[in-house]
């Protein structure tokens, strides 16, 4: 995927806390003016985490304002979470696959399969009674973050939306990607001859998440949260046009575990 | 997680392809010695494919020493694959949760839940009836690496041993932790006090499958493959004794999607 050499992953530093209406392609000009080592060059991939684009975009929901309906209070009795909450995790999403104590697992409205259809709670002040919605449309986010930085810098730019997942079978959060410019999220290494030029099985690579994973190990979650990373050193061909991160959606009918 | 500065995946470059009891200790250091430019540091983390450790292992079947029993003959017509193959499956196995057309998904015997038990038939010279079983124990070999690495270089390290494994609901394989040692698989920010001391949900984070499938952006999969990553740059706090890839296993009564 690189050219010989290696990949970095480099932290942006100095954001500020993300307010509605900010402008993150100009909070991010801010934080690489005021430090001295980190400059965006060509072929840059910025992985940005869901939350803060959330907040930018003003997505945030106050629970005061919610009137939880029958069904999210039942659903809320089998797992034991605030039913105006429930309620949200309902409207965001098509369908109910699963329900654990604090977990609902559901196929959200954009197509991903998720707890609790990425309701966020955390990095909230205490006693402050909003949410945080995904964003609307994380692929259009990325392209419209991607458009401003390109325009600002000049450079030839891919930027990604990261969330963090949990998954079945494994424990512990992996970063993932759910809005996608610039970049093909899926390598399709079939038809790659491999040594010994038997065609290769099973790789079809989801390069998008493996790049949000990658940022995820040092963007954190606590106090020192770093929200943009930069990858740097992917190959061109990695690149390209009109691409989303619903590519990454496995079809409902090729889907064994509903 | 990592100390100021960036994360670095670093490719090991011009190792051979590896044969039956070869040290993989062995050569590493004469691809290092045969590289100008990288050298082992104190807390690096070096990422290891599945394929060479097995290859060294020398857990290769040869395919026309199996005999297919009736279960495999069944489900082999199910999934249309080699009932020979399906038999091995079935032996590396625990229990079948799904099949599909080229895929039966299991619980390998190991603990991990992954399709075809992990069972390799690619990079193989064509005509060959052999496969590829995963390591016994990975995390055995994960600790062995280690030692020798530690003894020859005097440096204090960690080593993965990384898969590859598709996922349900999503598209594309990406690199995930079968084997760990030196290293604490999973991160948990529980407690960790976050932006408005507001306790964090979601927090336990699968750091050894983030670092595979980081390394995994730059293995590759096809004739350039390189099996060897160093990951350079983690603090020291992600270091730990003991630890194993297991841990990343979730508890079988957690288990939402059976």
């Amino acid at each position: 995927v690189t050219e010989a050499g290696s990949l970095s992953l480099i932290p942006i530093r100095g954001l500020p806390e993300v307010q509605p209406e900010d402008d993150l392609s100009v909070l991010l000009d801010q934080a690489l003016k005021s430090s001295a080592d980190v400059k965006l060059c060509d072929g840059d991939v910025l992985v940005v985490t869901q939350k803060i684009v959330s907040k930018a975009e003003n997505r945030y929901v106050n629970l005061a304002s919610i009137e939880p309906g029958i069904p999210a209070r039942d659903l809320a009795q089998q797992c034991r979470k605030d039913p105006r909450i429930v309620e949200l995790v309902l409207r965001e999403s098509r369908e109910v696959l699963r329900v654990a104590p604090q977990s609902v697992i559901v196929r959200h409205r954009l197509g991903w399969v998720m707890a609790n259809a990425g309701i966020d709670q955390s990095n909230l002040p205490k006693g402050d009674e909003r949410v945080l919605l995904l964003p609307e449309d994380p692929d259009a986010s990325a392209v419209r973050l991607r458009r401003q930085l390109q325009q600002r810098y000049g450079l030839k730019l891919a930027v990604l939306i990261s969330d963090s997942f949990g998954r079945p079978w494994r424990l512990g959060s992996v970063g993932v990607c759910i809005g996608c410019a610039g970049l093909r999220p899926l390598q399709d290494l079939r038809g790659t001859p491999d040594l010994h030029q038997r065609s290769l099985q099973n790789t079809l690579v989801a390069l998008a998440d493996q790049l949000c994973a990658a940022a995820a190990i040092i963007s954190g979650e606590a106090a020192q949260a770093v929200p943009m990373v930069l990858v740097r050193g992917l190959s061109a061909d990695c690149f390209g046009e009109g691409h989303t991160a619903r590519e990454l959606q496995r079809p409902y009918e090729q889907d064994l575990f509903r």
